[in-house]
């Protein structure tokens, strides 16, 4: 048995593209794409949309910003079944950079954003569905705020339009049962809505913490192929389908485009577990210190580096 | 909270020693002690109790014998609070291999076995016991009898003296539901006995198995630095310390020795996650074709190791 509902999303390019800005070459995104469409995966998430008044093509790649043109060059015109989609930061992007529906190729827009920031979250999302696009709103770093600011949060989102809103780990620190917990809570404050997921694999749970999502009811669920993704990366795509039983996933194009193009690309860009992430994890901290000294030719002396962390998350 | 009755086991000379013929330095085998006993560990598997008769000293270092004398360089005489375990496997060790526990410095003996050779590990654990240790036993391989044949030695072991039981995840397949329905399984049929958990990390799901086994009820944990063992690897040891909220335990001795030996060992020896102990995982598989093929210079086409894999197994 399966549960049909459930949406698998791949954000290799776009999580991915935040450890390399970006550089893909076109015949990677075009590799991923046909590997995506043959797995039977339903959404690809190609980049980031935003503007390029805030950055620049010069610094980042070509999925920083996601034109009709970056994104035609890749999957040309012809008809497809999986879906494209696009992640938009608030404060990164303005309403004149997200062209109409019927003027794109992208289907859905998914807006990322901290919990104080959900009411221009909420316009932002508003503004995607009324120009014709499905949306979602990814709320991060759910695990380091008072819950009264969620809960604050997640009655926002219960009066908005919005259908998709997604627990995001941004620091890899949950445990199982904090899954259930809040998944949970979103359940019974967002009557109506569909849950996602998004994890990080700091403490090597993002899979597992995805399949306890599975279980409380989650049908939108992330993942990157090989794992790739900011610092420990995320929940690999790989594992994730061969978990699931819907008969039209298939993990064969997944191993062959993981083995041509991840394989090599981890030896050159240390994604994954790491003692710095596993840090950062427990500590429930961003996990920019830990990429910080991960960038070093050498690795500073870690039990230090866990005691600072430590005392100076204590002294917050 | 914590649940005092929970110990810890580290056996990452034992497991690990499977992937480099137990060739480890006495210096790194001191420094794993001295890390372990400084962090709380409760009981070090320093190795295989294994007869010399069966395997030799020519092609296999210390550990996988451990004699008194090999355990006795390491550890020396002074009082320790650590416990010490080695594990024998039936048909490679003799009764006269096994001293009283009056002439040794070993705790605990596990005895590891399949399912149909329960009744000869139960033999052998008795007679551990009947010597003074503490005696366990390792059910291997469980996700892939007939759940008669489970039942039937566990049952066997039900009658037995054997205090102490693992559910061992051979091939790192099982998901964290099974755990739940294995352990029930156990608890039922094991009245008045402990259980363990023995995870390996073929789909990233060591450290998440380990914790379900924890909220299952289970008090023995198997686990290794930086995830060393065979294959995939197991349990991560930091991992583990680092969820348990047992006062005793401090994951900074562990930090300290995984930057100082396991980080450039793991350079040279590759454990961990890689596709082909995924592709072994999620078929429910022995992980020798894996490791026989990471072993080699370059990877045959993985697509095709799957798929030849899984025709072998749809026709077993």
């Amino acid at each position: 048995m399966f549960r049909p509902q459930i949406k698998v999303l791949d954000c290799t390019i776009r999580d991915g593209g935040l450890i390399n800005k970006w550089q893909f070459s076109d015949d990677i995104v075009r590799k991923v794409f046909l590997a995506l469409s043959e797995a039977g995966v339903d959404y690809m998430e190609i980049g980031y949309k935003s503007s390029e008044k805030y950055f620049s093509r010069a610094e980042h790649g070509a999925w920083k910003f996601c034109t009709e043109d970056d994104i035609k060059r890749i999957v040309g015109e012809a008809d497809r079944k999986i879906k494209l989609s696009a992640m938009a930061d608030i404060g990164r992007i303005d309403s004149e950079d997200i062209p109409f529906k019927k003027d794109s190729i992208l289907d859905m827009i998914r807006v990322a954003c901290y919990a104080k920031e959900i009411d221009k979250a909420i316009v932002l999302a508003h503004e995607c569905l009324e120009k014709g696009y499905e949306a979602t709103i990814n709320l991060m770093a759910v695990s380091k705020i008072l819950e009264k600011d969620l809960d604050e949060a997640l009655d926002d989102l219960s009066k908005s339009h919005v259908p998709v809103v997604y627990l995001v780990d941004s620091y890899g620190s949950l445990y199982s049962e904090q899954i259930h917990f809040l998944i949970k809570k979103y359940f019974e404050a967002l009557p109506g809505k569909e849950l996602g997921i998004h994890t990080h694999n700091n403490q090597q749970l993002a899979f597992a913490n995805t399949i306890e999502a599975i279980i409380a009811g989650v049908n939108r669920l992330d993942a990157t192929l090989y794992g790739m993704g900011r610092g420990a990366g995320n929940c690999p795509l790989e594992l994730l389908l061969s978990f699931l039983k819907n008969p039209k996933f298939d993990i064969r194009p997944l191993i062959e485009v993981i083995q041509e193009i991840f394989v090599p690309m981890k030896a050159e860009i240390e994604w994954g577990y790491h003692i710095p992430y596993l840090i950062t994890g427990v500590l429930n901290e961003h996990p920019r210190s830990a990429m910080k000294i991960m960038g070093q030719n050498t690795l500073p002396n870690l039990r230090q580096f866990y005691e600072e962390l430590k005392d100076g998350t204590q002294l917050d």
